[in-house]
């Protein structure tokens, strides 16, 4: 079996006010050394065996594209890690 | 300066209906060799210099336990990455 992290984040130019509010926390909670903050999404895909690498990733970039990301306004970048049962 | 990449998913016995959703349209879409979906969330914390690597391991652990996760429903892990300006 293969595992698939996917990393989904807000492009730079996008405000995330989740961010934001967390950042804030963090000041008002006196962790002042903290700089930056940034929030998004960590996706772990479980993908059945019987594809080449080749055709494992295309199947991600695909997955990605369609549905976990946004491609207006979010970034993506994933890790495929083979898991037990390796091909 | 360091950053902190810190990952929050939810215990294995809470549901996540948001991963649930996305596992049903994965399947919709015609990928049915996704046999799992998890879903959490990704913060990377910019943290400037000055502290050492226990320290800033202490700090961070503490602002994941205070902040970052929730504790009931929540596991976390990270890892720290020394940036450019590597003390």
């Amino acid at each position: 079996m293969a595992l698939a992290k996917v990393y989904v984040n807000y492009k730079k130019s996008i405000l995330n006010p989740e961010a934001e509010a967390v950042h804030k926390a963090l000041k008002r909670l006196g962790y002042s050394d903290v700089e930056d903050v940034k929030l998004g999404k960590y996706f772990e895909l479980t993908v059945a065996d019987g594809k080449t690498k080749a055709e494992l990733d295309a199947e991600i970039n695909e997955i990605c594209d369609k549905l976990l990301a946004n491609y207006n306004m979010e970034n993506y970048h994933y890790e495929i890690v083979e898991t037990e049962a390796a091909q």
